[in-house]
């Protein structure tokens, strides 16, 4: 039987899901259209019932409820949209939209990162569908690509800036020669960090992104706490002039890449080519290079985060679920989710190194350093060594190194700091190419 | 019932078709998992039966056949996977198929182009799917943002560099400070260019893809004929050489864009800014930048031809057909391409002018040109004036204009052309900022 509307129960109404609401009034007749029938908003789950909003009192407000239960309860529901965040109780409320049947789209990075493999299960189970273009790289398609565009492909490597507030803190550090702590402070102002930075500036956001990007390219289960993680805070402007000195960019690279018959993931900053696209990403944008064996390298760029880019995907989203269930398609995509990816140990990664390091200034320091690293079998490729300090006899000593395996660097480190004539490893950045 | 395997049709068997069956072969089992079953070749057409190909034989000579009537008899086949290219006879070959309630794959940009509103009328009514995710940008996911995941959006504008081979000439010219002639003549040597060139040059090929995503973009049903095309062989090193100075990159931009109420479309050598993404595609590669209201900016790269990631293409819409066969579905993207676009005449297009001139080298010069440009209301925003040959009493002059009108700046040139001051034109050029 043709289905005369779509009901729509919209879960959170902040920023994002106060966006999503009005665009499903906006653009209602459009949307209709392209879906086939309406998409009707059945009834709204908000934290409390102080609706001072004047979009709420617009909406109706028989439509709002502060209660799962009665929320749940509403028969007219088919697509349940999540826009809440975090963990809990997202995840309970997600569990019980496809247990009972409802077709989700969330926008929940944190669950799909930490549940997805569970919760496609689930979906598939009760034959409903399951979708979260929005929990990565706000607008930009992503997650469809990997299930649609690039099925054919065989996905090598995932190389990515999918974190708006670090690559804003990254980029005012190369542009204008500041601290990381003033480049933070300039972002909390502008609102694109919080108060509490930690999740974004230690990399954990962009691990969960990972986390759900490297699962869809390989088909296996990778978790957050699978990936290898470093944020941006140890970055100090003197390794933007170096960076740049040398002809890279640094950038909070998210990397994911089959490595023999391993998968290697890691969150860290990373010098890279200064005239690759990706070093040209800059400010809060994101982009996301893909390998594939047939379709050779695909780069996806836009801003990731925000209402309106958020908006647009939760809202495609709802469209094509909605037209799945106007074509009777429960669940489309194929979900193939092997548990237990064999995850690369960090140790046996092997990149190219940047070392920075305060060291006496004279003759000799050169050769002990040089004599640390080939103990582990490290090569140098090139070095700067500029006088820093000459009240304190103290010069600066970047080295670049031939690729080496982390195994081999972190004890060389180790070492290398407790040579008397190194006074302090300025910092150490992993090098990709 | 649910189907046991889905049949496939392969129209043609050149480099693109060779490489669709080889996936097809090699891939076989992953694909069939994606899709939910085997998918199976079941008829090929050829040009002739000089089947002297290994592959062929290897595949099974009875698969093959020259003769449509043949191929179309065959009961089996439920998708038709067109990579014959060109408009005749491949067009007659799709009508048939979809009216004979076929699905179809078809990487044909020419044929799409122009006739894709008739063909997606076609196939709604015999309620069969039509893909053609090769027919622009090689791999890249660009026909299928426009239907599913940018779907929320009005999309506002496109600027796109969709044609390898121009902007591998444009590359080599703008780093090695070459002519066109010996530019295109490289990219003859390295296959990147046809012996008649004229398609490409000329910003054909790039007019087809346009039409093909405009259409798409806007709802509308954008011909190549409604789109003003020049091609880039009137660019001279010289351009290059003041693009550089004056802080721009010169592409080839595909460009349509929503202005008032009506589409402006056109393809033409471009001033772009140098620190812009678009600028930083080289060689063979394609990108394109989608602005929508919700979104903002995105922007698609990679590799635009060739026959690995058209193959990616092509397989990924197989993919995406053979599972809607086993979900029952026909037609699943609602078309509703308007015919009869509003078409912006291009008289009415306003941009920014470069325009470089070979003038007599002696004082007041400016001031007349200044004139007749002023008389038209044309200001110029900079100027640069070089001695090019003491001998001969030339001077090069090089204005950049602000904002002005096509049916202003086209008679202004004419009438700068015949100023006694003014030896040539040398050329003038569009500025996107």
């Amino acid at each position: 039987m043709r289905k005369q509307s779509i009901g729509i129960g919209l879960m959170g109404l902040g920023v994002i899901g106060g966006q999503v609401a009005r665009v499903l009034t906006d653009r209602a007749e459009v949307l209709a259209e392209q879906v086939g029938c309406p998409l009707v908003l059945k009834k709204v789950k908000v934290l409390s019932r102080g609706l001072t909003r004047p979009q709420a009192v617009e909406m109706g407000l028989q439509l709002f409820t502060t209660d799962a239960d009665e929320f749940f309860a509403e028969p007219g529901i088919d697509i349940v949209v999540e826009v809440i965040g975090g963990e809990n109780p997202a995840l309970q409320y997600l569990k019980r939209a496809l247990s009972g049947g409802k077709h989700v789209v969330t926008a929940n990075k944190e669950v799909i990162a930490k549940h997805g493999a569970e919760l496609l299960a689930l979906a598939q189970q009760h034959k409903v569908g399951l979708r979260y273009e929005a929990s990565v790289g706000g607008g930009i398609p992503l997650i469809a690509p990997f299930q649609y565009e690039l099925v054919a492909n065989k996905i090598n490597g995932i190389y990515a800036i999918i974190n708006g507030t670090t690559n804003y803190i990254l980029t005012k550090m190369a542009k204008e020669g500041v601290e990381f702590s003033s480049a933070l402070s300039r972002a909390q102002e502008l609102g694109y960090a919080e108060a509490n930075p930690e999740n974004d500036v230690e990399g954990i956001d962009a691990a969960y992104k990972l986390a759900i990007l490297a699962s869809l390219a390989f088909q296996t289960q990778v978790r957050p706490e699978d990936i290898h993680c470093e944020g941006i805070s140890r970055l100090s402007s003197r390794d933007f002039k170096y960076a740049r000195e040398l002809g890279f960019a640094i950038k909070l690279l998210a990397i994911a890449k089959r490595s023999n018959h391993l998968i290697e993931v890691r969150v860290h900053p990373a010098f890279i080519p200064e005239d690759s696209l990706l070093a040209k990403v800059d400010g809060v944008n994101n982009a996301i290079l893909v390998e594939g064996d047939l379709v050779g390298q695909v780069l996806f760029y836009g801003r990731g985060a925000g209402p309106l880019p958020t908006s647009s995907a939760v809202i495609s989203d709802i469209a094509s679920q909605a037209r799945d269930i106007v074509l009777n398609v429960g669940n489309r995509f194929q979900v193939k989710l092997d548990s237990g990816a064999l995850i690369k140990p960090m140790s046996e990664i092997e990149t190219r190194y940047y070392l920075r390091m305060s060291v006496a200034d004279r003759s000799g320091v050169l050769a002990q350093i040089t004599k640390v690293l080939g103990d582990h079998r490290i090569s140098i490729a090139s070095v700067i060594q500029e006088e820093a300090d000459s009240a304190a006899q103290t010069a600066e000593a970047v080295l670049m190194t031939h690729p080496a395996q982390e195994k081999a660097m972190q004890p060389a480190l180790e070492e290398l700091a407790h040579l008397a004539v190194v006074k302090e490893i300025g910092n150490f950045v992993r090098v990709e190419a």
